[in-house]
């Protein structure tokens, strides 16, 4: 049996809207006697709120049950990345759009909150890409996916791949993106990457505009290890984790990616369905 | 520790070369005084051949610790499908360019053979889908792929797909392909499906020429159930099993697909490596 | 100056709202004091229209200044091919979905009707490909596309491809589809084919699945003599016309398809847009 | 009948190879008695050659009556940019593999030379594209492809797209290739653009990584003008030259392209053949 007593809130943005859906969660809680950890964005919600403390982003971490984010996809990107050592559960509430990440709209948000601390929720495991440069320490985590690529303007760049120790190609291409399952419904969908689902244990290689007679969409399992040794190219190339981090390579390095052994946790409400998220999304009920 | 004692040699072509490879195979075999189970297509070398026996697919299917298939990757999957009940694993001897399934070489049959019967071999284990229409009970088992298609030419088929009772599309095309990680370097490559790594437990949906926005591949879990309604459609609708059997579909009738209980198990020799077919057979060499 | 003096009115469809649509365009045409040539299909609004004869097919195509064509895109693809050697231009007036081809809307016949008597409208000229095998003299005509295809499930063909005598490829494919502008909107799009503004002189030849490394489709100018001769494939092959007509080919047939000197003139409101339609039936307008 | 009484010798390369083949060249033209005008690279071969001069670009341009270039499609490009003023034909001397623009073989140079000094050989026009950026004067000149582009990594650019000051569509994407048929067989092509051929008057658009559900590749007349409007974007936007002259671009910058009125006129050998180099390149000739 599930036990969510401390919640946090958080959220990236601050406008009005996401303050309003913050105060409507701190309702709900409240009134389940919950303890409340607010992240900084919402401390004018905390003179009306019960229970409720401001918390920073190592305090939420490291001390709640459930992470309650706000905003669309690129919040609960940034939230997972933000937020990976925790063990708690991420839920995300969304503004806008339908997601695939944030499933909770906001005009069901007293009756899906109630129902999932009630314990009544699916669970839904995603796994982070860790990627490394050359010997160093230091690791690099993404959900969705790294991209190696020219900073330039329709600038080639030239880079040999391992799988596992074994030589899989060389290559000349605008670039090459890693991605995971969570990733296959971003950038590398437009690149004409195929569509992984959720629960798969993979990571898909697709080359961006390859300079190569073939150059399919290559899966493999997600406890490969992926070395990519970048070329002799004219131009730096860039390392970029989630279209939000940037590495400068330079030639002879070696970026190293493989399935990390941290994840996140995403809790949806219980009729939530992949697909139908797909079909809205991706256009799937329309014909031509 | 392995022990092929009874070692079955088969094929489906019948030439000199098959046959001379065939003789190539007894005479390593004789030496280290195995027995031998030939297919028919073989009787003329039961007498140069010690401990040889002529036996039918049943006898091989029951009797054998190993069965080596002379020709492509076509004799492979139809070996494949033929001795699906047998528990031993397949060896494919290759004639002509490198096969995907295949890939001991004419010219290195005494070296790689006696490695194998030494035990010094790589293990590559392959799933078959199962296909079964309405509630009959004859499953249908195919190692590449199953493709529902209207039989005629540039004709458009409906059908509905669910995924473990999940609706997934509705969609028009001129057919659907639903392959295994084996299918995915065969038909589905033409169609821009992914290459799905040997070793993955996934099955990919991929339409062909669909009549809609947006219609990327589809992969998901091997686990999964596949039903295809198909759709109120002018004509009729063949499914195809493997580009080899063929069933004819009526509006209303439901195709299941899943993994099947059985398998296949392929050896290679020990230096086996499929990216190193990938990038013969694909031109992952070749830049433009 | 446009004079239509004589206007017939044509569908392949019967159905209710058909003849609704042809009764408001009796009325309109009757107003004018203008004589209308109406198909078989419309025999019931004889009695209730000033000037109205029934006419066959043939003195539609010999006696009319305008042909009204009541239905989508197909009934237009198949008047224009029945009238193919008519001088008249033909005018769609669309049932459901906006068209490629028909875009005069139901509620605005009147308004789009009376404008185009005056005179006001756009020209839209487009050309026929033209098939013919061997030596025979019957030219088959396409307003849309030629698909050479193996008239079974997966099954490949292979075919050589010379272009004004000059050999370009061999290929194997599950077919090969030959466009006109006209067609880059219908089944070629759903290939991957490029769309073609249909004022463009130009012939596409785009590969259904093909089992090559590198295959692009191939846009050539319009009067370029294509010969496709068929390969010796296990099966038949079968040569398609607009989705409509089909010839069984066979092993060293020679196809040869060049754009026809017959051509269509389409008429259009004088807000048509191209551009329009394609964002409206393609998509454009919505992102991911 | 033509007549090449003064002709230049030029490249962007110096090395060895380049230089050997440029006296070559010179011995080729000096036993005709023909002026021969050096660019600055080749002056060690002055003092060997009879009638030979070395001479500045500008004199190149406007004193040659042809022009021969030695090195690759990247020279020939470069070439063809540099002297795009000029009315002498450009012959290209090839270095390495087969290219789509230079096709004389240097194992073939003094039967090649000698026949086209004699008047037989193959015309072949190409145009460019010309583009400017708000009122500005400055026309930039492309014979490939014009690329808008954000700088970054994976990073997305918005933008509208006016043809003929018809609206077609606003878009999101990595970037968009506006390409001459000459183009089409460079970057264009491994975007997934089609192969136009060279004597299309057409210019193809085509983007890069789409954040769309539809995005074929559009081909229109190419006395098109186009009007580009760049977006509100958080980075600024590039506009890249034949990946060669770039341009900074920030929100409103409204981009004009259209086919210049300048063109070059490449020479080719009597046997020249479009379909066979792109056979070589293409790996046309390779099934899977």
């Amino acid at each position: 049996m599930v036990n969510f007593n401390k919640i946090a809130i958080t959220s990236r943005l601050k406008d009005k809207q996401t303050v309003e859906i913050a105060s409507m969660c701190c309702e709900i809680l409240s009134n389940q006697n919950l303890n409340i950890l607010l992240s900084e964005h919402f401390k004018s919600l905390i003179s009306t709120t019960k229970k409720a403390k401001i918390a920073s982003d190592r305090v939420i971490s490291n001390n709640s049950d459930l992470i309650i984010c706000i905003g669309g996809d690129g919040t609960m990107l940034s939230s997972a990345r933000k937020f990976s050592r925790s063990k708690a559960p991420l839920l995300g509430i969304n503004l806008g759009k339908v997601g695939f990440l944030t499933d909770v709209q906001p005009e069901k948000i007293t009756s899906s909150l109630n129902e999932i601390l009630k314990g009544i929720f699916v669970k839904d495991n995603r796994f982070f890409l860790e990627s490394s440069i050359n010997k160093k320490r230091k690791k690099l985590i993404a959900l969705n996916e790294v991209v190696i690529h020219s900073g330039a303007v329709a600038q080639m760049i030239e880079y040999e791949v391992f799988i596992d120790n074994n030589f899989v190609y060389s290559q000349k291409s605008d670039g090459l993106i890693i991605n995971s399952p969570t990733g296959s419904t971003a950038y590398s969908l437009s690149g004409g990457g195929p569509i992984i689902h959720p629960s798969m244990s993979s990571i898909t290689l697709l080359p961006i505009l390859p300079h190569s007679l073939s150059s399919s969409p290559l899966v493999i399992p997600s406890d490969s290890l992926i070395e990519i040794v970048i070329g002799p190219n004219k131009n730096k190339s860039v390392l970029s984790i989630d279209s939000h981090d940037k590495v400068i390579l330079k030639k002879g390095d070696i970026v190293k990616i493989n399935k990390s052994d941290q994840g996140v946790e995403l809790i949806h409400p219980k009729d939530h369905d992949f697909y139908d998220a797909c079909r809205k999304k991706l256009g799937w009920s329309r014909s031509l």
